[in-house]
């Protein structure tokens, strides 16, 4: 048995993932979510949702899992967690887009809780962690700094240090570190926030319900925007170089992907993050004063986007 | 200074660059290989040589190197030793044919010395480590039978017990843990082969000089078999997703680019190993029966070629 705090953020989470695959549907027009319901052989399950070949969505998933059940060795050493039992719950989502204008985005939210044992009701730890991050193709100024301030707006009705925590946090996290590049433009990325003397789990849920309710709104405004801007071959060759780069970043940096390969996690869930076609050509270098060039040279930590 | 036997490695894989890039520029006909010579900041250099946009070959490198300098700490550490300078030379080389029936190969030769300190002219430790190993996007049995013939011949005219050996070597190293598949056919893969009472350092750089020299007549007999075979959408759509998963191993599991990116080394030297196109379409389940599906059931460990 989950307590109830953990069913609560279950259904949170399962509805969410319900609301945002409407919400991405209802934009796109053309193409249907596809799921794929799993069961972990330990205990709990996920629903795997992924659109493709829509009109603005090239692929996409919006993923949902609750697991549970004993904590195995490796992760309760990875983790530095002493307790044998846990629950984890969350919403994962990757968009790629058809269209090179249209940006790339990404968000997680998760809820992590560990108990002593099976059988004891007591939670023993406890956390979130989530966030959302944006990878435009080419990075438009005004864009930019409308996600940010999107993202600023929900931090500042929990607490008035998030924005900034929780954006220097995605700079660092997001970082390719062998190209010396960002992933994108960042956004805001938190992990393992426990409760303490001046916030409660409860409030900590009120803000990770806030970043999840933000997420629909944001994409599909950005999805409106640009994709029906044109496009041509020089546009699409450059999308298949930064889409490479955030299959570089995902199999090689992110905690996630690597958390769910070592776990014998479903394969296909996992790396729905994946983009449908990606390239590297040798040593591309955009044209010096190109539009390739100017969002190269943005893809660098501390930007002040607000 | 380098140890005169660093020296001769050192030119013969050198030449070995030059002739293999000659044989493969000619059989493909029409893309030249382009040079990129670069210098290491702690000592030695290295030439990255890549052919794009080939009659055959799509995207093909063929990597020299040799460096020699202090041995960072962090690779005293990995590498489990207590030198203060190393030698390393090598060629590398991976090729992504353009024709879905033009299998992919992979060959690394590599020789590793160290001495206590830069003055002392006394080798500490010395070995070698390489192998040649193939991934057709398309198993054809004949095919990969010859392939390993080609390799147990090379082995046999060194140690009776090397192809069973480093056959099996490469089954173990050139999988793809978290898809429970093999990269590919496998072929035989080595690491830390040093000298023993039996085995001298001569004799283990002859085996490797002929491993060395085997690729270009194995790779050019198969271009010139398969590269006109005619081939559609479906083959090429199976091709990008094969390379995916080139790209998932190395990304994820390989350790020479592991190597290279914890060590700072050029990057697009690293990654030149990865394909100008690949694709991660959702789930994609060969139907039973097809050539695809075929191909799939061989990727296993343990197959008896010869």
């Amino acid at each position: 048995m989950n307590s109830p705090f953990a069913e609560e953020v279950k259904h949170f989470f399962m509805n969410l993932q319900d609301d945002i695959c409407t919400a991405i549907q209802q934009k796109d027009g053309m193409a249907k979510f596809h799921e794929d319901a799993w069961a972990r052989e330990g205990g709990g399950g996920g629903r795997t949702r992924v659109l493709q070949d829509g009109a603005i969505i090239d692929k996409g998933g919006v993923n949902w899992s609750a697991v549970y059940g004993e904590l195995p060795k490796n992760i309760q050493k990875a983790l530095n967690l002493s307790s044998d039992f846990f629950f984890a719950s969350g919403v994962s989502i990757v968009m790629h887009p058809v269209n090179p204008h249209v940006p790339i985005i990404h968000m997680n939210i998760r809820y992590f809780e560990t108990r002593k044992s099976k059988d004891s009701k007591e939670i023993q730890d406890a956390w979130f962690g989530g966030g959302i991050d944006l990878t435009p193709h080419y990075i438009v100024d005004e864009d930019a700094k409308w996600f940010h301030e999107q993202l600023k707006n929900v931090c500042d009705q929990h607490d008035g240090s998030y924005y900034s925590d929780h954006k220097k946090w995605a700079d660092d996290y997001f970082f390719i570190k062998h190209r010396k590049e960002t992933r994108g433009i960042g956004g805001i990325f938190f992990d393992r926030m426990k409760a303490n003397s001046e916030t409660s789990l409860i409030d900590l849920f009120n803000y990770v319900k806030g970043v999840g309710e933000a997420f629909a709104p944001i994409y599909t405004t950005l999805m409106s925007k640009n994709s029906s801007k044109p496009y041509g071959d020089q546009e699409l060759e450059w999308q298949k170089i930064r889409r490479g780069r955030y299959v570089e970043f995902n199999l090689v940096y992110d905690k996630g992907t690597k958390f769910g390969l070592d776990t014998d996690g479903r394969i296909e869930s996992i790396l729905m993050s994946l983009p449908r076609m990606a390239g590297w050509p040798y040593d591309f270098q955009p044209e010096e004063g190109s539009k390739e060039a100017d969002t190269l040279s943005k893809l660098v930590k501390g930007v002040n986007w607000v």
